[in-house]
């Protein structure tokens, strides 16, 4: 069984909307087939397990000319694995895709998916994960601290280059293409390849310390994308950032069961699915789809990002990505980001169960540091320390200069 | 230059918005950069060619505590092609993924996109389009007749080919699975195929026509997609529908690339984007980037469909994938469906600018005809046929029987 709950709202009943979706996503036969019809229905008709009404809704969430009122509730609809099997295009069509379709509601938004054990294994889900984070950066006991190049396009190899310099002598774990970097006309992966990968290298062989950087290899081709994965790691790389949103199941499954890289997703455009409260699609769900296709590190903003998203949708991404599907071996490295500076270390580490085993992504947090970028992270490093260790920021502060010079820049008074 | 319309929703201020969306997705730059930045700035940033106030929202698209007023308007930005280049998945992840996660909207919506000369044959477009369609079928001088097999899910192999059986006996051009319908265990499409093909060869023996077949090979793995297409062109089909938006671009570039198939999309999934009319996207720009892949059939949709979008919409769809991108090359077949029965054919012949050029899919239009599934295609090439002549439907039923049938069963007696 693949048991999915949905969030409907209708001003008919939701009773016979449920059941409209559990017919429609099956069987959802107009022809009546005598004879076989019962022995079918039970192998692959979905089923409504449970209604839990909630509180009508005060406005429909896509604007109808009814005057309601707008019944809301939670509906868990089972569907036998026969009816869909393991594969995830058939459990986005069936169990997703075509429920958006249906007619007579004003709101339907997807809000659990319980997949079962046949699901186990049957995908190839991270090949690095948490583990593997940790062990090609060689970070251990702290979040591994990253940052991004920016300005997001427009930076010539060589401008790319110099300013990574600058960073990997500051003493980043991770560095990374902002997500719309891939391969323009001014900025062909190869050559930023070719201008970076030699800093990462002579860095490495220098301090034994290996900065994990992500280039920006999405393509729509597969082909393509898989040729610029080759060059990354051909180069020595060992970490991609693809924007699975853009590439799609078909892009990301390709390229997971020909990749050597780290897989760092970026989840562009998926907002338009969740904005909406009544609409789309809760990221619990979604994210299981690519974890299992293999995403090792899941970018999922953070505590006041400078994105639309609240941050009690952060905590609970947080929590999704590192709940195991079937084991820990499924959860991806939590990629904490968007107007990260370090104020923020106590309050994530407070509401996401007291870990460190994150990604933490400044950009202007370490860059734009009064200090230069090397204060940057250590002002980055000085607010996790304090954080772990249940200082208030401002009391450490005063005997870690960079945090001090950090609060003082990004704190506007009330970083503790 | 690469032009987007966006249909922009604030309570804030409209012309702050649209500057905060040129530039965050594309220099967007925290640091500046002294001496290159102007260079770059001209060579990459997007700019807002245009603002055109549109009255204020009653209400916000996505519900917020402001109390408003929530401006509208809709808002040109041009984008530089250095800033994105041709790969659709850059111009995804660039032009409309990143904008979808702005702070301070309380809607957003893509309406239009215009794309530069110099994306004219940087993608494969549709192998068979229009032409092919007509060519693989025989069928001049009227729509292209097709119906679906039903239930959805469940029937076996044999059970499918029974049913088709009947279909081709019927005298329909096109066949297809139901977009549910892929390779799950109780029908793997192995054993459909063996069971369907013969009948379709046996029949193209006897009467020298070829009904084309739409096999389901979706998958979200494109090696496994890819694998179902050959196994279907190796009995000798022609078709293949496809789950564009489960399988993503990547799944649908590397098919393309790879495919002896006309390529049916099914656009399943798609509605949660542009139910909502403050929120995602028209149609018209989201159906380009599926066309530049390579669909060569694209169901839209009809007059009075049993799903929720109104009839405006399916006529604007009609003419989105009928209006030429750069030529009449990269045009796909509209797939004309849902809930038709011929009754529809006067309407969507008027509204749709007075063609034949089109695939008119009936369900239940033709299977559950009172005198059966040949009847039912009669009445249905009846109903065109008197649309194609201006007669009312009533009246031409009087001298067709099949019709006349079809009008009390389907019509409610409002059928013409």
């Amino acid at each position: 069984m693949i048991t999915l709950t949905y969030r409907i709202e209708t001003s008919g009943s939701i009773e016979a909307l449920a059941a409209k979706i559990a017919s429609d996503q099956s069987t959802g036969t107009f022809v009546a087939l005598p004879g076989e019809t019962e022995e079918l229905k039970a192998r692959v008709a979905a089923r409504v397990l449970a209604i839990r009404r909630l509180p009508d809704a005060i406005q429909p969430s896509i604007p109808e000319a009814s005057d309601g009122p707008f019944k809301r509730a939670d509906v868990d609809i089972a569907f036998p694995l026969d009816a869909i099997g393991t594969d995830l295009s058939a459990l986005m069509t069936i169990a997703i895709g075509g429920t958006y379709s249906i007619r007579g509601l004003s709101g339907i938004r997807v809000i659990d998916m319980k997949l079962p054990e046949e699901y186990r294994g049957a995908h190839p889900g991270p090949q690095f994960g948490v583990a593997g984070s940790r062990r090609l950066t060689g970070v251990e006991d702290r979040p591994i601290i990253g940052t991004i190049v920016k300005p997001a396009l427009g930076l010539r190899p060589h401008g790319t280059a110099e300013m990574v310099g600058e960073l990997i002598a500051a003493g980043v774990d991770f560095i990374k293409d902002d997500e719309k970097l891939m391969s323009p006309a001014y900025s062909p992966l190869p050559e930023r390849v070719k201008a970076i990968m030699p800093l990462v290298l002579d860095h490495e062989q220098k301090t034994g310390k290996k900065v994990m950087y992500a280039f920006g290899i999405s393509h729509a081709d597969p082909d393509e994308m898989l040729r610029n994965h080759d060059l990354v790691a051909k180069a020595g790389g060992n970490c991609a950032v693809v924007n699975i949103n853009s590439v799609g199941f078909g892009g990301m499954a390709f390229l997971r069961k020909r990749s050597s890289l780290m897989i760092h997703a970026h989840r562009n455009g998926w907002d338009i699915l969740t904005r909406h409260p009544g609409l789309g699609m809760d990221f619990k769900v979604w994210q299981q789809f690519w974890r299992l296709l293999g995403v090792d590190q899941f970018q999922i903003n953070g505590i006041a990002s400078k994105y639309w998203e609240p941050d009690w949708s952060f905590v609970e991404s947080f929590r999704a990505v590192t709940t195991p599907i079937f084991s820990s071996d499924d959860c991806a490295l939590p990629v904490v980001c968007s107007g990260q500076w370090g104020g923020q270390a106590p309050e994530t580490y407070e509401r996401t169960g007291r870990t460190v085993d994150l990604l933490y992504l400044c950009g202007g947090g370490i860059v734009s540091h009064p200090d230069g970028p090397g204060a940057g992270v250590r002002a980055v490093q000085q607010a996790w320390q304090a954080a772990v260790d249940d200082i208030p920021l401002s009391d450490f502060a005063l005997r870690h200069a960079e945090l001090a010079r950090s609060i003082e820049k990004f704190g506007d008074g009330k970083a503790a």
